[in-house]
C-alpha cells in the first residue's frame, strides 16, 4: 500500500453526508435519512457513496473480510452468477454500474489490473472486490466534495485539489500530460466526470506504487534495469486495450 | 535514433522482392514486374512494400527529404487535402490504409506519438511521414520474411525472431507481458497480423528509446526521479486511448 494514499478502514462509520451525483444513485444508496449538510467544509472523504455507513456479516458468502458491508456482498453475488467466487472485467463493470454510472472499459481494466491478486489472471475475488469498493467510495467522496455545483463534473483546478486530497501531489509536468487527452485544443474549459477521475487516479496510483517499490529507501529516485523497466511499464499499456 | 534499430536509408535501392500480404495490396504496389523469388532466404528486410524500389523528386511538395519516393509523397498529398503540410491521426490512418490493410487506431496513435516532432502537437509533417513510411517498409519486409506461408499472420516463435531481426532482443519476461493481451486463455495458438506486429514493435521502440535516453553511459540501468518516471510513462498510456 502506497503511503501516498490514505484509505479509510471499512470499520469507521462516518455519517453519510457527501452529496450524491444522480437522483437514481441517491434513491438506491441512502443509508441515513437525516443527512447533515456540510457541503464545502474541509473534512475527510466519506465512505457513504459505496455503502460504508453500515456494516454487516458476510451472509455466509466466504472470502469477504469480516464486517464487509452487505451492499458490497450483494453486488458481488449479483454478478458472480456461477458462484465461482471470482468475477471478470465484464462482471466488474456490471457490479459497479448497477445503480450507478457506467465505467469505461479502460477504467474497469485499470481497476482490475491494480486490484487483482498479482499471481492471479485477470479476475478478482471477494477480498479484492471489497478493497476496490472501499477505494471507490473514498474517491467518490473526494470527487463530490469538489463538484460543488453537483454537475457530475469537476474542472482542472478541482481535479488537482481532489487528487491532492487523495494524497497525490502531482507535479505540473505530469499533470499536463495526464489531462492532455481531455484537451481537444478548442480552448474549451476541460471538465471531467467521475469515470475519468477514477481513470486518472488509477494511473497515478499504479505507477506511483511501482515507482515506490523501486525506491524503498525513499531517495526520490528509482533505478531500473532494462528488463525491469519494460516489464513494469508494459502491463499498463496492454491493460489499456 | 536507438542503436537497437537499423533503419535503411531511402537511397538504397534493393530490388522489390518481399511477398505482398494481400491481392489488393499486390495489385496496387507492384513496382517491378519481374520479382525474383527469394522466399525463405536470410537477407535484409526489403523496402519494396512501401515503395522503396524507386525514388523521385518531391513534386514541388516542400518538406520531404530529397529523394523521397513519389508514392510516399502522393500518399501524403492525398490525405492532406487542405495542403496545410501536416496530417492528423485520421489522415495518417487513411494514408496508410489506402491500398493496404487498415491499422487499428491504437497502432496509428502509437506511430503518430513516436514519429511526430516532440515539440509539436499530435500531427506529423512530410519529414516525419517519410521516416514513418520507411520504418513500416522495413518492418513489413521483416514480417513477410517470417510469414512463410503468406497467411498474413506470424506465430510467437516467428514474432520473437522477427523482433530480433529488427534489433530487439526481447527478454522472456517482457515478451510474455507483451503478448499477454493476444492470449485468450483457450490454449489456441497465438498468431499476429501486421497491425499487431507494428503495435508491439512501436511499444518496444518507444520504451527502449526512453530507457536509453536515461542510460547514456550504457550501464544497462536507468535512474528516474519520480516526476521523470511519471512524465516518461504516462504519454504512452494516454496515447493508448
Amino acid at each position: 500500500m502506497s503511503s501516498y494514499t490514505r484509505p479509510y478502514s471499512s470499520h469507521q462509520s462516518y455519517a453519510p453526508s457527501a452529496p450524491s451525483l444522480t437522483e437514481s444513485y441517491e434513491a438506491q444508496h441512502t443509508y441515513n435519512s437525516s443527512r447533515p449538510s456540510n457541503h464545502g467544509h474541509q473534512q475527510p472523504p466519506h465512505l457513504a457513496a459505496y455503502g460504508y455507513g453500515q456494516s454487516s456479516s458476510s451472509y455466509g458468502y466466504s472470502g469477504f473480510p469480516p464486517g464487509t458491508n452487505s451492499e458490497v456482498i450483494r453486488s458481488f453475488q449479483m454478478v458472480d452468477r456461477d458462484r465461482s467466487g471470482f468475477i471478470d472485467e465484464n462482471e466488474l463493470q456490471q457490479a459497479l454500474s448497477s445503480g450507478y454510472q457506467k465505467f469505461n472499459t479502460r477504467t474497469i481494466r485499470l481497476l482490475m489490473f491494480l486490484f487483482k491478486n498479482p499471481h492471479d489472471s485477470l479476475r478478482i475475488g471477494p477480498k479484492e472486490f471489497a478493497a476496490l469498493w472501499s477505494y471507490l467510495g473514498q474517491w467518490r467522496g473526494v470527487f463530490e466534495r469538489y463538484d460543488r455545483d453537483r454537475s457530475g463534473k469537476i474542472d482542472l483546478f478541482e481535479l488537482r485539489d481532489a487528487l491532492y486530497g487523495l494524497g497525490y501531489a502531482v507535479p505540473p509536468a505530469v499533470f499536463k500530460v495526464l489531462i492532455s487527452k481531455y484537451d481537444d485544443g478548442s480552448g474549451r474549459k476541460i471538465e471531467l466526470d467521475f469515470d475519468s477521475f477514477v481513470e486518472i487516479g488509477m494511473i497515478l496510483k499504479g505507477l506511483t506504487e511501482k515507482f515506490k517499490e523501486k525506491d524503498s529507501r525513499y531517495t526520490g529516485t528509482a533505478t531500473f534495469g532494462y528488463d525491469e523497466f519494460m516489464s513494469t511499464v508494459i502491463p499498463f499499456l496492454v491493460t489499456y486495450d
